[in-house]
Formats: C-alpha cells, structure tokens, sequence
C-alpha cells in the first residue's frame, strides 16, 4: 500500500516522509496529539474528504503511528490512538511549529508551548544529548553510519568537500 | 501560486507545511543542506521529473526558502541556494532523521550526526533553551497566544479537557 517513490530508500529523512510525507498526514498527528481520537473528529477538524482521511489514516496505522481500537460494536466504531512510535514523532511537530512561528506569523503568536512548572514560554532548541551543546551546522556534521550504501556515501563525501572551503575561512578567521 | 488548502491557517504547523509539505520539497532542502544547488543536480539526486522539480523549486524561492542566483549568462542558468530562513529549517530535518533512524533503520545507521569536537555520534534531544529542561509531554503544554482565533482556542481548550483525567492520575501516582 505505501509508495516507494524515493530513489534512495536508506536516508532516514527519505523513509520518516515515505510514511508521513503525504499532504495532511502531519496534521492528522498534530490533532492525534490534540486528543482527536475518531474519524469524525478529524474530518470536522481538518475539512478533508472521507476517502482522503480514511487513507492517510490507514497509512498511518500500517506505518506504526496510530492504533486502530475498535469502540463500538453497533455500529461498529474504530478510534485512532497515538502509539509510541507516534508519540516519538512529537519533536518533529514542535520544531515545524517553532520554525512557523518564527517565520510565518506577522500578526503574533497564535500557538507556543508552555513550561508547566514555570508557566513561561518555552523555546525549543535541538542540542545533544550527551554535551548538551546546542546543534549547529559548525560543530555537528552529517556523516555516513554502517548501513549507509554506496550512494550515500558518496553525497556526504560530496557535502563534505563542498563544505571544506567555507571552513577554512572559518578556522583561519578565529 | 501557493495553494491555500488547509482549513485553519493559524496554525504555525499548517502554515509551514504550506510551503514544505508538498512531496519532494523536504527531501529538495536536504540536498541543498548537502550543498547542491544545480538543478542537474538536485535532478539527478532525487530522480524527480523537470517540471516537478521546477515546481518545486519555484515554490521554495517563493516561500523564502531558497534564493535564486544566476551563475550563467549564456546559457542563462540559475543555482539555488538556502537563505537563512531556508537554513533554520535544519532542526526539523534533523528531528525528521533521528526519528526515522530510532524507527526505521532495521539494518542500522545509514546516516547519523558527528560532534566534530568531541568526535562522537550526537544525540539530537529537543530542550527548552530557557530551562535546558527537555521538552517532554508532561512539562511542556502547547497553549493559544494572543494571535489564535476563536478555532485555535476552542483546539486547544478541547486539548487539555481531554487530557485532564490523564493528568490527574500521573499526578497522583507521584
């Protein structure tokens, strides 16, 4: 059922959008983490035709993202629940919201996410776990892991030379 | 040329999908993080037919994403390169790789991110720079801000309703 469309099928970004790629699948989960749990739920939320939710929904079950519970036996009912792997997606959906509100939203903030213990407003920044060092593109590099094929490797290999210049002049500038 | 086909477009998630989440273009800023910025290239890495990536591409410098540069005069030839709201979208492709290689990368790593100074794989985590607090489901609640509208509020109000009951038990399980 799901499409192979990518080319290249072991870059982690190109198998996390072949299962949540599709128009309205992510806010289909923003809404799943809203507590939206029933197919008239969603509709109504997103004003999206049956046959379109139906199918992005079921991509999402046969991804892992949601489970299908049934709750209702007359007429029988399914409900849609975040699963683990889904619940995991939640960063994804913070840094599109935070990288939106930085940049598409003129008129203020219509959404943020708030620190319940201080009840400031949160900003949610990447870092690295181990050295709690913010992620940026100077330190943290993109580099080609034991499963990567051959393809792979040659376009970071490729990135990695395009970006030498550029670091030169950034270590001789220090 | 961008097509308005979300209901509720408040919302920060929405609006960026708006104008990444159409197939191809994530996949488009990947590269371009990997340092294409030709069309032949960005072409032949993805296997993306011309005017779909024409499309595209149109769409990312329309969006802001990008920045067209001609680098020819004759022939005439343009290159496309990440302007700093193009390159603050690194955050969410990353979020979009660690979840993909936690998820889907049965065989293991085929790309991860390097500490160029400590030399060791980076762990990508989501933090509250304020706080260095982690964002987590528990702490950290996505609240309407002044800009929201009517819909907005009734979301989100409808959102902590629901998750109330929840709350109370992990409460009292403290």
């Amino acid at each position: 059922m799901q499409r192979k469309r990518f080319e290249d099928m072991t870059c982690p970004i190109a198998r996390s959008l072949e299962r949540v790629g599709e128009w309205w699948s992510m806010l289909i989960l923003r809404d799943a983490f809203y507590g939206l749990t029933r197919f008239d739920e969603f509709q109504s939320s997103l004003g999206i035709a049956p046959n379109m939710l139906s199918r992005r929904l079921g991509a999402l079950v046969e991804a892992g993202l949601l489970e299908r519970r049934r709750y209702s036996e007359r007429p029988v009912r399914y409900e849609y629940v975040l699963t683990p792997r889904g619940l995991d997606f939640r960063p994804v959906l913070l840094s599109l919201m935070a990288w939106g509100s930085r940049h598409f939203a003129p008129e203020g903030i219509s959404l943020f996410l708030e620190d319940d213990r201080t009840g400031r407003a949160a900003e949610p920044v990447l870092v690295d776990a181990h050295t709690g060092a913010p992620i940026t593109r100077e330190r943290h590099l993109v580099r080609a892991g034991p499963a990567a094929n051959e393809r792979m490797r040659a376009r970071i290999e490729s990135a990695h030379r395009r970006r030498a210049p550029d670091r030169h002049q950034t270590l001789s500038s220090h």
